[in-house]
């Protein structure tokens, strides 16, 4: 499931595209709300509109996606079920997905995985295969699975179905707010970015698409500005959803579609997340604060735009909050 | 504004007033929207629908009562201002709906009163005014107000027109979730759950509809039980907005009106509002949290039901979660 390092591929999904995919899965998933924070507006000089996915199926973005593949298999194919790789999200989405249409899922995960990522998977009664924590052992382990399975392979962000089930969020964020001038989402390994970067501009073509990076995993910013793949190998942040690679497919989107990737520093994200717990009441996890940390810190100049936000998702320990000690 | 111990006061609030009261105010506040949870509904066994007034302004079902009384005032009236005691939701919601009508508002509150509630207060453009911890002396302050200035008292709770504006929500949450069997709020002074009496019964005659009150701090349940106002003396929950006693007006709505008032223990309290932060991603305080709690422990039978709750307020100290030590 590692990414190539050269990245030539077409890319496979448009607007039509995400829109068949929203029709597929609207029964399913959550037409999540967008609100708005005036206490927010202010602290960033412009007016935005956080798209909630952290009320999302699952409690995050991947739903969709995870949604969007599991439902586009063919008959024959959804048989033998769908396998993954994911201690986080992705992992609990495919999972998810998969028993709302009554088959089978492997999720492959370190040996070392956090047990409430472990009983996220099987309660929604998915099977957990182990690995050691190793890229070649958790490819090796996916490809195990498949050969006895016969299971679908579904990447977590490097799948044309993915992207696609995620450029549904931007979607339905453009109906509810039609005269956006930018969206800004967070990336890791690109799908939630390269979904809505093809939907935003599909839909209006002036509108800005940004991505946001902790300073500590940016590989995609640093994958940009090189025009090739650079991948994550030693990711410092507290934002866990943002530690992947970009792949080939999710590269190829980015770098022909989105206006710019920025950073923001740890510090940022965790003044941002407490931001948005506080003023907008939601509980979201620390990857859906990297926006509002990169506006914060004045990355891009949005001043009084009107500003479209994800808020990928909710999943955090309430045990163990970041500005607690 | 401390309650008489009788209560024989007509009821001058019905569905068209709360109607009214919606149509003055819903230029001015956030139509909350309506959640669910599959995980709380498996929980308590009924279907629950949770109507999100910790996503109204200044973070309160407060807003609604507020602002119908501001607006509700004559010209001449308005221009005097507003006074109010509260160091809670009301004081904020009052403040904010006063500078929404450009008219002064005061806050009595006790000179021990939390910083951070003070903060709120001024930072929507209100006075605060300083009185000793006693009912006497916030009585003596807002009456010395009053006199100086001519400014109008807004009760937060023994108020017709704050009762009409806290009715509001019912409104809202009927129509998106028509078919409801029964609703819950909490219930402290009784104004919200007198609103939402007044409306919902207005609106669906068979509907049932229960206040739940912290075991604590049980003088509604109490005084529904002895036919007669029985004032709060020494409360202990942490639900701090629901530590208040009932009005003549409130208890003359309730006694009319309700199903019943069953309390919720502190330990229930706790356990629920953490669930409504994991499960609903909604940051709300203990208040909002009685509710669910009295369901958990299966203080009614509500098996199967389409119910209703008003998730109150999202005001809660960050650095000091209640299921942290």
């Amino acid at each position: 499931m590692s990414a190539p390092a050269a990245a030539t591929c077409d890319i496979e999904v448009d607007l039509a595209a995400i829109r068949t995919a929203h029709a597929r899965i609207a029964p399913h998933i959550h037409r999540t709300p967008v609100l708005s924070s005036g206490s927010l507006d202010d602290a960033v000089g412009a007016k935005l509109f956080f798209k909630c996915e952290n009320l999302q199926k699952v409690a995050a973005f991947k739903a969709r996606g995870a949604c969007n593949a599991v439902l586009s298999l063919s008959a024959a194919e959804a048989k033998c079920g769908v396998v993954t790789h994911s201690s986080g999200n992705h992992g609990a989405a495919l999972a998810w997905a998969a028993r709302s249409r009554g088959i089978p899922a492997w999720i492959v995960m370190p040996s070392n995985a956090a047990q409430v990522k472990q009983d996220a998977v099987k309660g929604f009664g998915g099977t957990v295969r182990f690995c050691e924590p190793t890229v070649a052992d958790r490819e090796a382990t996916c490809a195990a699975v498949e050969a006895e399975t016969g299971a679908t392979l579904v990447h977590p962000y490097n799948n044309w179905r993915v992207i696609a089930g995620q450029g549904t969020a931007a979607l339905e964020l453009l109906e509810d707010a039609p005269n956006l001038d930018a969206v800004i989402t967070p990336v890791g390994g690109g799908g939630l970015l390269s979904g809505t970067a093809i939907a935003a501009k599909g839909l209006r073509p002036s509108i800005k698409v940004y991505g946001a990076e902790p300073a500590g995993a940016d590989d995609a910013y640093r994958s940009l500005q090189a025009g090739r793949i650079i991948p994550q190998t030693d990711p410092h942040t507290i934002a866990d959803g943002l530690r992947s690679s970009l792949g080939d497919k999710t590269f190829a989107v980015l770098r022909s579609t989105v206006d710019g990737i920025e950073t923001a520093s740890e510090e940022a994200i965790v003044r941002a997340m407490r931001l948005l717990w506080e003023k907008l009441k939601m509980i979201v996890e620390p990857s859906s604060a990297v926006p509002l940390a990169m506006l914060l810190e004045h990355k891009i100049s949005l001043d009084k735009l009107r500003v479209g936000v994800i808020l990928s998702g909710g999943n955090v320990d309430l045990d163990r909050l970041p500005w607690q000690t």
